[in-house]
């Protein structure tokens, strides 16, 4: 299979705000082509591009160990070199990712909501994609795939911008995905990456390309997510926090309480999706709360706590203020004593980030309260906090989490990567 | 009914900025506590307001007479004075809309979705409010209990914020509904309204007041939504022009064709929903061109065309391109003869606004590839655009319509003053 580099010259010596613009303008007309595309060739291409993904590995790979040996060089971590590096195996695994993204239901042209008025219009509301996607990343080369693909699944187009250290292999996995697009008879430039490391370009994108860009997803660490928010002049997905919570209460079984905790802060650290603070109950304080401590310490976390804490375990070292607003990402956790569901309730307010919120309890009349008046894109009854994502969800993939309010909140999957539009059918109605 | 003035001090000589965050946080705390009110009480609220609105009468047309006095001595136009007077006919319309919204059906605490996960999770998605709505609006004084009474549906509260001509009246109004909500057992300050004519005000709303307002809805002209657009720091819910056009397709019946075209131009020129171009198919403009142009000319239209058209009248002016992209909101009308549909639907994207367009045909294949391929908010199929209107849809009332892509589009009723969190139903699932 041939690696084609379909993307249009690029003057890196002409105005970058210019070449910018004509990435937007070339995304918004493949947009409007790909809102039309049936949804069977959307799958065939998407397909074909798992395929090209394949086909296109050695290049993919050399491109890869360009920007590794880079990185290496450029003394980076070994977390973000691992991150970084592709192999056969990864690499099948992004194929494997696009061609499933291709096999779920297509999002576009579903009835949302249909009825018809006393004067005989009938009305439906039909879901229609979002237009064009800017994504901006850091160093995950897979995002690259991952996320054109989903937004062409739902029919947008995408504007790609790959963090400088993936940029090479980036580049070249949505060539790949440009050569798959055009050979499906869809316009490559609905996926398209930009073509430089320039800083300037994610400004310009957060701008919107006049108009040209309809929501931004960035995908990476708080710094990026905190700039875009910044910056934005577009709509955002995304969340700049995962502070979540795990409200054990009286009632709570103490085993199903020790499998929750556990697997809710220890299962992965570093995902948004884990919980950072416990809160216990006081009225069930003497029976749950050393054994959950104890666990947590044998498991390898740090307990930080507030004197009750302490008191169950010498080994736990005092939190402060500032641990109730932290995302530690990391083996630690705030620990915190409160009194009943009202102070559980006041503290993740407080102190949450809107992500993911769990209690345990078998007092289903204090589930209810807990899940009504939490305040977050996801709230969980007696299950790991771990489940906030897009598979989880069964949503297939996703290509973020938000904890916005409008629009897309929890995982962002395929369905809100689109938006609707109203038909109206008439057989010649005029308003009075 | 006493007309308690349950306003908070609001210290005119301090920092204005200071006042308006204090405006935003106590928002935020109300809708906190209106979030969680049930259907019930909101409905007995909403009828409360309507019933104090009545008792107030008095205080509220003095007020008003205050208002009108100052436009007309400040030389104001008659359309301004007419939009801003209240008399005793009008103020029972605003009560009794209020009294109409009660009745809605709730629209928060609706499961939208519901899915099975093979792991036993049970996952709802479930409507909650937006949260905390600012509403800047202009000389019309009963937007302040139409909003404030569409926000208090859906659980959210609201900031008002009056023009200047109608601000004496808009305060008595607003005065009235948080007496209305204290009787009620809710809290006042979810109605408020921003109690000084200071246009730094609606500066301060467009910045979001510190993450204490989710969206702004403006309500007015041009001037005031270009504005909130270029400086607003949240989401806005709003359009910026109604473009909109009536396709007359080559299979048109002409008689539906002249009812459906003169009731979306002429029923009422200076509405959104108001058509702007009417479209002829090259392949009909013999038989169908002359009766359509005379029908609006003789109506009182004025109409400005292509050389076709003008051949076909001679009272037809020539018109520029500039006319393509005007909002005219009155008896003009600019016509361009097409070459077919594509011809129309390319002319509808390159000059529309994406509010509201219509087709007139008898053939269906047609009608589905223009309701599929206009991209705008909505899409008629042989009906009038004037049906453009969250009554016209059956949604009870409207805050407005908006033409942005995300979160709401068309009218928007209070199941798009919502938002959704999921609920996660356990038995203690961990996450493998």
């Amino acid at each position: 299979m041939p690696f084609v580099n379909l993307r249009p010259d690029f003057a890196l010596d002409g105005s970058l705000a210019d070449e910018m613009r004509g990435i937007g303008r070339r995304a918004r007309a493949a947009a409007r082509l790909i809102a039309l595309a049936s949804a069977q060739t959307k799958d065939i291409a998407l397909r074909t591009i798992a395929e090209h993904l394949r086909a296109a590995g050695a290049e993919i790979l050399s491109e890869n160990a360009v920007d590794v040996a880079a990185a290496k060089a450029a003394g980076q971590t070994s977390a973000l070199i691992d991150r970084l590096t592709l192999d056969a195996g990864r690499l099948a695994g992004i194929a494997e990712a696009v061609e499933k993204i291709g096999a779920l239901p297509d999002p576009v042209g579903r009835q949302v909501a249909a009825f018809e008025r006393p004067n005989g219009l009938l009305i439906e509301r039909i879901a229609v994609p979002l237009g064009v996607i800017g994504v901006i990343f850091e160093s995950r080369p897979n995002v690259t795939a991952d996320a054109g693909g989903l937004c062409l699944k739902a029919g947008n187009a995408a504007i790609l911008r790959a963090g400088s250290d993936s940029h090479r292999t980036a580049v070249a996995i949505a060539d790949t995905m440009r050569a798959g697009l055009v050979a499906s008879g869809l316009p490559a430039d609905a996926v398209q990456i930009v073509p430089t490391r320039d800083r300037a370009a994610v400004g310009a994108m957060l701008s919107g390309l006049d108009g040209c860009i309809d929501v931004i997803v960035p995908r990476g660490g708080r710094g990026l997510v905190e700039r875009v928010h910044a910056e934005a002049r577009v709509p955002v997905f995304a969340h700049l926090d995962g502070i979540n919570h795990v409200y054990v209460a009286a009632s709570a079984d103490l085993a199903m309480a020790r499998s929750i905790v556990l697997n809710s802060k220890m299962r992965r650290t570093g995902i948004c999706g884990a919980a950072e603070t416990l809160l216990v109950d006081r009225a069930c304080a003497e029976t749950h709360l050393k054994p959950l401590v104890e666990m947590l310490i044998e498991a390898g976390c740090a307990v930080r706590g507030d004197e009750t804490v302490r008191a169950a375990d010498h080994r736990v070292v005092p939190a402060t203020e500032a641990d109730w607003r932290t995302e530690y990402l990391d083996a630690i956790i705030a620990v915190r004593v409160v009194e009943g569901l009202d102070a559980a309730i006041a503290h993740i307010e407080s102190f949450g980030s809107h992500h993911t919120d769990a209690i345990v309890t078998e007092d289903d009349a204090e589930a209810t309260r807990f899940l009504a008046e939490v305040d977050s894109a996801i709230v969980v009854h007696n299950a790991s906090t771990q489940f906030a994502d897009g598979g989880e969800f069964g949503f297939g993939a996703e290509i973020g989490i938000a904890t916005g309010r409008m629009h897309a909140r929890g995982p962002v999957g395929i369905e809100q990567l689109t938006t609707f539009k109203y038909r109206v059918h008439g057989s010649g109605q005029t308003r009075p």
